[in-house]
């Protein structure tokens, strides 16, 4: 039998990338990354002079073309296979990343009349500038009692598609009128390789307010926000929205061209990038809490029932699975805090010691807070250094250490630091579990559970639950690929549901780590202080971080600084 | 006329210094340090094999002399004197520092059979073995309505003489019978120096629950801690208390052989280290207090009334200047706070661009620092590290720094740390003032004042009061050389007064820094969350603090690590 492949391209913050697995075995053939040449545009916009405001975080469209034109043909290239093995191709996306386009699906910033202008360009995910549209979509929500509120845990994120949407009309107008479309980024991809615009349903659900069940939210709702936004949805956000796992139509001769791909190639219909890594990972079966760990965590579930979680990111029936609800949570900085700790706390000699041993600062770090017990550091942190996303969902709570003496050293920060981050898991896990989802086995998947034994043991023992390690360093670009197989279907070499292909294509799990009963009984004691600090801090028992982030904007610096 | 001196010599920590003050023009005509040779010993014995406990720290009282045969011949021979210029002579000490010692003065750890006994060794002031037993006097002292102990706030400290002496009792008994005396190093020393058992007011009054109405608890109480220890009083502690500013004798002909000075010398009664400040700053007017800021901060006040202040470390009618009540309090980690930031929390990066720019690490994050505006950093700390002294007197306590963003630069945590020290003072003077003692100029003296400006106008900031600073790196020793003249009288070249004295040889007070309204505004914001914060950890509001501590110490881990 030929071999046969699948493509998932997977579109991060910083670059894209690609892998080629076998459509039979579901191995991994091959990769590569292809860092975005513009990255993550947040100072001034390129080759211009135009300055931006603090919040600002932009891309270039032309990075995720060349993508395409450079990870496809390579991993082709690597497994020395012909056009012709390759039966399907799917991608996923950072998401609410929206492109402002033409009707030609040209993005504006891409048109000398634009081009100069902020709004006109990619809104990365974490571009917070609708902050204060946020709010407003909040308040008005609430005030008129909306149904959908809910299912976003009762809060709406600056991050999303229609709070950018409404940033642009009440800023720049004249860009509003002037696109035809707002496109997720990803919608955008695969309408420009497939010269179709389908809407994945996987980020209208969980970015857009839009369900199977409802649709968008009324006019009149979007009329309250601003009458010009009434008719947003049959306007600039008009577009069929499609399912998960369908194809979304089949690669153009042109792009084939560009890509190396031949011609009529199925495309899926794409999805947001950590939702891809439920289907990379394999996590479907209910109770299976997956966490996409990097710079931030998020926290997956599925389930066939509805169930409203305190402060979840969102419920989307059918976001991943065909006729199962997913479940989104999470947390805002867990690599970053690290990061962030081993830039700005690890003390000179540590670097030396490091150095001197053959180590990097993280491992030294970790190799010295894994000889620590639980409770041994005397310190306990609230892992709030980005704010809270999903329980208290407050963006403007911070990060706390207590604890300290005169004796206190890095590796104790650090692994306060790491434990924090577990803390703020379990605190996710009983959510769900109040809310009356089973969650009963974990699986991690991202950069840090491979690289980090002590935090995957940590998390083990903080949640007293096992947790399996997914092999692969690209589960959300197999999960793209998977989409890619149904795109296909059976009859051109794929599978007919994704099921299916998740049973044969997901990445398996290498490692376990299992809950040490002594640890577990130090950490419920733990938990248990965590959570009045959490509740003394989070809601309303003082409200002293929010004054401090007052105090400080009043003392002239920017809270958004915080981002840089 | 013939040019006369004083010579003061302060027994610190790690060293002793004398200096050489005129005693006309009160001019510091030359000083001289002796680092002590044996230092703390805190892991064994002396030239033995003999470990210590995690929570001893013990001296060697050959260094002490060494500073007499040391830095007395230095300062003379410095300034080209001779011995008949020098009219007096003053010591002050750190306090309770104590001596077991014979029937002729011989610390028993220097003799033979004792001398790998720790508990025949001098235990200095930070000795923290007896905890257990400051806890025990602090309940039978309540049970039994103690009358003494609201002089020293309610609470009584392991630091102080009659827990050390109640260890011994209890852990060595056979140390306990073979001593003739438990003294103050500073009246050991000066026993030494004059043949003359003078046991200094101050210290009974501050650090043995003596006073100048009721004399030393009954012996009831004493007998109530254990029935061995009844009568302590009359036994090991037994010995003229005599004032501050009396003669205790005159240099005898052997001492001043080996000092390089002349026989028949008047010799002042002891003091202790901080008290002494007060005279050699000259802070001795009502309602001026005196910040003796090192390693850790004292509160100096004189009053000529008894008030009873939360908290405080205790309150001495004529334990500073006769007639006068003196008033201490205190803050246990603020040098040592900023030396541990410097060595646990700064980045390689600052090291490295410090020296590129030909600074001390510490005048970097200064100067950085100091280009922040109160509450830029968002940041707030509790100064808890090692405690806290006053108000809340509670050692189980720690330290917290809340506000932390991926943002977060060590500047701003260094600034908030000096800021957390600031608001503890200012907790302190609130204490102070609610009590009914005004408070309304600060001098400031010690290591800090003089070479940390942003400190200095942090301070001023956050009290709304001007702080004046004192020029003198040897306050303390001023002090003692100014109880030296007076110790001398005018009929032998000196003073009749301490006030007098003060006025002639106090310290000028070279700078002062005045509090900038706008920055005074900011941070009454930022104390009110300091003492919501206060109040919430340190009464009751969560015990967070000291649970941490006790998972910690069931960690396997001794709390008592912290000090070293």
């Amino acid at each position: 039998m030929r071999e046969q492949f699948v493509i998932g391209i997977d579109f991060g913050t910083e670059s894209g990338r690609a892998v080629l697995v076998d459509v039979r075995s579901g191995k991994e053939v091959a990769h590569h990354v292809t860092p975005y040449r513009h990255g993550v545009i947040s100072e001034r916009l390129p080759e211009s002079d135009v300055l931006l405001k603090p919040d600002a975080y932009l891309q270039h469209p032309d990075d995720y073309l060349e993508v395409l034109e450079t990870s496809v043909p390579s991993v082709l290239q690597q497994a020395g296979i012909k056009p012709e093995s390759v039966v399907g191709l799917g991608i996923d996306f950072t998401s609410s990343t929206m492109v402002p386009v033409d009707r030609q699906l040209v993005p504006l910033c891409r048109k000398p009349e634009w081009n100069r202008h902020p709004h006109a360009w990619v809104k990365l995910w974490k571009h917070h500038g609708p902050k204060a549209e946020a709010e407003k979509i909040d308040r008005i929500a609430k005030e008129r009692g909306e149904p959908w509120l809910s299912r976003y845990g009762g809060k709406v994120s600056s991050e999303w598609m229609i709070p950018k949407c409404l940033e642009i009309l009440g800023e720049a107008p004249e860009v509003y009128h002037a696109a035809d479309l707002f496109l997720e980024a990803a919608d955008w991809v695969v309408a420009l390789m497939t010269g179709e615009v389908k809407r994945n349903l996987c980020a209208a659900g969980f970015k857009s307010f839009w369900s199977k069940s409802d649709g968008y939210p009324s006019e009149d709702f979007f009329a309250a926000l601003d009458p010009r936004f009434a008719d947003i949805t049959r306007t600039k956000l008009r577009g069929e929205i499609c399912p998960v796992g369908e194809r979304a139509g089949r690669l153009t001769p042109a792009m084939a061209e560009r890509m190396g791909l031949r011609p009529g190639l199925p495309v899926a219909v794409g999805i947001v990038d950590a939702h891809a890594s439920v289907l990379g990972a394999g996590a479907v079966d209910p109770g299976e809490m997956l966490l996409v760990m990097g710079t931030s965590t998020c926290h997956m579930l599925i389930s066939d029932e509805e169930y409203e979680v305190e402060g979840i990111s969102g419920v989307v029936e059918d976001g991943i699975l065909p006729g199962m609800y997913a479940y989104e949570a999470g947390q805002p900085a867990v690599g970053d805090l690290f990061a962030w700790f081993i830039k700005q706390g690890v003390p000179e000699y540590v670097q030396r010691e490091a150095q001197s041993e053959g180590m990097t600062v993280f491992q030294w770090l970790e190799q010295r807070a894994a000889q620590l017990r639980p409770g041994e550091s005397g310190l306990l942190a609230l892992d709030w250094f980005n704010g809270n996303r999903s329980i208290l969902d407050d963006a403007h709570l911070s990060g706390l250490i207590i604890g300290y003496t005169l004796g206190t050293r890095p590796e104790e920060i650090f692994r306060a630091l790491m434990e924090a981050t577990a803390f703020g898991t379990r605190m996710i896990i009983d959510a769900y579990r109040a809310s009356g989802l089973g969650v009963n086995q974990l699986v991690a998947c991202g950069g840090l559970p491979q690289s980090n034994q002590l935090l995957m043991q940590i998390y083990a023992d903080v949640t007293g639950m096992e947790i399996a390690v997914v092999s692969s360093k690209h589960t959300s670009a197999v999960g793209a690929a998977i989409l890619g197989s149904v795109a296909a279907g059976s009859a051109e070499g794929g599978y007919d549901s994704i099921p299916e292909a998740v049973r044969r294509l997901a990445c398996p799990r290498v490692k376990k780590f299992q809950p040490i009963p002594e640890q577990e009984k130090v950490y419920q004691r733990l938990f248990r202080e965590y959570k009045i600090l959490h509740d003394y801090f989070g809601r309303g028992g003082n409200d002293v971080m929010k004054r401090l982030k007052q105090i400080r904007e009043e003392a002239g610096f920017s809270a958004s600084g915080d981002h840089r």
